[in-house]
């Protein structure tokens, strides 16, 4: 909410999940609203994760809204970012600077590479500086993958977390899944996390080995993707038929310890 | 993920967040992507939050895309349920009854009033069913209300629970308050949280109250919606600086009271 009209909006715009895709690409349509791409196609002015995958955004939208400008004269500025998840500051955010054009009147576009910005993904820090600056922010619909993999679990969506990345640590995680499950239970609060996809397997067995068997635990693979999958059992049922996770796709995982839903809504 | 290929998909079909509005209604392609729409278009039978809602859902989506039969041939059930946000079972949910027509290889939507069914609504009982009757599940993607206000408020986004409704009692409410503000800050964690529309003053006022001045808080209201807005400032500026909140809007709260999302990524 701005006191300030002369000022650009900054528009938190939705990316597809699919940026790990080698494949051919699915119409960018297909999970993005047109309003959205339409709005997308008339902004000039960028702050992205990623600038190669964010030309490779546009381009799509491109096919579908021509651009307001040639690519090439549309500005893709990289936000200033540590590793994923990391919890270290980032260099120096220099807000007026990289919001400059706002300031000018000019609306921009913040852009993730997957999902919407500033939900496990870099973002928050630009958000959080448009506000300060008195830049009105509006965010635009599109797929969460945290919100799609919640759904798609069954599990208790009343109350829950999303609690970003485990240990790595063997002995560490063991720690902190026994921990999850009993603030689960304790708290009926479903607990969601993330991994990066070469442990996904590997985050997989520990949670398979450690949780109690009447926990549910739900894994969702190529979210909105041909071939995407969730699978949500006991993990009882788990340990007796295994499944396979790709090493290279994003999954989401999801525990829930509280009452089954059946007997909560 | 199922074992049984003659089974049905149950698709979690996103509303828009507008079902409040009395006015003219934006275009539902303006917050749902076509492949959502189409999709929604060929369902044949539905289990539904509301009827009437979910009629008025189909009839802007057969403005767009035709559905695949006259709307008083499309089977339209409504899921047995409490009062949102109530912690009592429901009524028996009779799984198989519920989801025959996936059992008989149709394809079925979940539909809620507003955004995602399931997330922060009624629905997961039917998700929980069907997965334990082998029935794949498909989340579409569309608007989250709980993702587009964590996005728009600039709040830590690696780590966010959602705790739903805070007691109505006025000193259980500032206790609440107070302890959601202190897990915040320990865990590092956003604390969202949702109000019925005609409390949403009560719930702003009781938070600019309780919580410390240095807090940070955010609203979102009327998110996808022309006017729609999201405020993001630290408690001593909204005391200085009162908003009106509208009681017949829904409204999401936020509030982070861990480090400041520039010094965190």
């Amino acid at each position: 909410m701005s006191d300030t009209p002369n000022r650009g909006i900054l528009h938190l715009v939705p990316n597809t999940l699919d940026s790990h895709t080698t494949g051919a690409l699915p119409p960018i349509e297909a999970v993005l609203p047109l309003g959205v791409i339409r709005t997308a196609a008339r902004l000039e002015h960028w702050l992205v994760e990623n600038a190669k995958s964010a030309r490779a955004f546009l381009k799509r939208i491109d096919a579908i809204e021509s651009l307001v400008r040639p690519l090439q004269a549309i500005s893709v500025i990289e936000l200033p970012r540590p590793q994923k998840g990391a919890r270290e500051a980032a260099p120096n955010f220099d807000a007026p600077r990289w919001l400059a054009p706002t300031l000018k009147g000019y609306d921009m576009g913040l852009l993730s590479e997957a999902g919407l910005p500033a939900v496990a993904d870099p973002g928050a820090s630009a958000v959080e500086a448009a506000h300060a600056l008195g830049v009105t922010v509006i965010a635009l619909p599109g797929p969460s993958a945290l919100a799609l993999a919640l759904a798609a679990s069954g599990h208790n969506g009343q109350r829950f977390a999303f609690v970003g990345y485990l240990p790595t640590n063997e002995a560490s995680r063991a720690a902190r899944i026994r921990e999850l499950e009993e603030l689960s239970r304790r708290q009926q609060q479903t607990q969601l996390m993330i991994e990066t996809p070469y442990r996904n397997a590997a985050l997989l067995a520990a949670l398979i080995q450690h949780l109690q068997g009447d926990t549910r635990l739900a894994v969702s693979c190529g979210l909105t993707l041909p071939g995407g999958w969730t699978r949500s059992e006991r993990v009882a049922a788990w340990r007796s038929r295994p499944s396979q996770l790709p090493s290279d796709v994003p999954a989401v995982f999801s525990l829930d310890a509280g009452v089954a839903a059946a007997a909560r809504n």
